[in-house]
């Protein structure tokens, strides 16, 4: 690897293009009109036709996926979610975005997983129920309480129905938390870690075992 | 009560009127037209707009709330939550509409209650975020085993996100189900009773034990 060349990730969503370069952060909607990159960027990707529209801007894309093996009999599962779990012997792993998922690594094997609604889509489903149940969460709700108003029924509700089913399945393992709500999620849980850059971390540690620098 | 006049009940939502008129149903949206009424009606509402709606198309109309008294701490709590948790000393009422209202009855009293959106609104908001999350919910998913497909994962965590909030605060009372989801969801508790009329029987028990009939 030259020196002075930079390190482009780039993790392509449903809606996002999310680049890291140079420890920045920089997000483009997938209608938006990418830079062009003289260097090679390495990538992972849900989305194919998002996919195309990167390749078109890049001198070399290289697709971190080639590089990834995986134990799973999960079906169709997303590469965004499978390189959040990479590394992970035992834990849960919650990606907590426009949808949260979340997934088990057993013994170095994933389990399985399931999809909820991320926070602000939750949010939203109640505004378009009743103009009466449109609020923003309050977080300062007392999970331990019955509520006694429809926000705090409506942050309670929200809070419970995403906390609960994570519980339930976590047992004694540790929760590795990423995503916009991640770190506010991780205060529910004891054994809980938040990692901002989660995905981008792991793509590294794959770029970096596989030697795959050019 | 003259022997041959029909009780005729309704029950005005955000969105519908429902009647009960002589053992049938009947509704209509707060947009459409309402037929001409002779007889009295017997109403609870949630709708001041859609109230005076009826009130334009009846001879007479009786708020069945002015009949009720209710002890509760909870702030605003809908005239049909109230008629649905009366008559219950130690009970979890759970009313699965477009919403989900549950509600718990301790020694007589309301305790407090939150609201879970609709199963149908928990489909919709994952076909809002992605069409790959565009799935009918399947009743015949497993709960017991972590999904291995898109399907299950959101079938799953729909029900595990309406069911869990509902069995951590049941203990062992009663869970009393009535609404459109109500019957399925009482699938998942042992100690509980589907009430498809549960308002409406509520509602002239009320009548009833008042002799408010005109």
């Amino acid at each position: 690897m030259d020196g002075v060349s930079i390190l482009i990730l780039c993790d392509i969503g449903n809606t996002t293009f999310h680049f890291l370069m140079d420890g920045k952060h920089k997000k483009y909607s997938i209608e938006e009109q990418l830079p062009q990159f003289d260097a090679s960027v390495y990538y992972i990707s849900v989305n194919e036709k998002a996919t195309k529209k990167l390749k078109e801007v890049c001198n070399k894309t290289i697709d971190i996926a080639s590089f990834v093996e995986f134990q799973t009999d999960y079906v169709g599962m997303g590469m965004d979610r499978i390189i959040a779990c990479k590394g992970y012997e035992d834990a849960v792993i919650v990606d907590a975005g426009s949808a949260i998922t979340v997934d088990i690594m057993n013994k170095g094997k994933h389990e399985g997983g399931f999809i909820l609604p991320g926070v602000r889509n939750f949010e939203k489903i109640y505004a378009q129920i009743s103009p009466k149940l449109d609020f923003d969460i309050s977080v300062k709700v007392n999970l331990d309480k019955i509520p006694l108003h429809t926000q705090d029924a409506i942050s309670y509700s929200i809070l419970k129905a995403i906390i609960l089913p994570i519980k339930e399945i976590v047992k004694n393992k540790k929760v590795i938390f990423t995503g916009g709500d991640g770190e506010l999620l991780s205060l529910y849980f004891n054994n809980s870690l938040y990692k901002e850059d989660l995905i981008f971390e792991n793509m590294k540690g794959i770029i970096d075992v596989n030697n795959c620098i050019t």
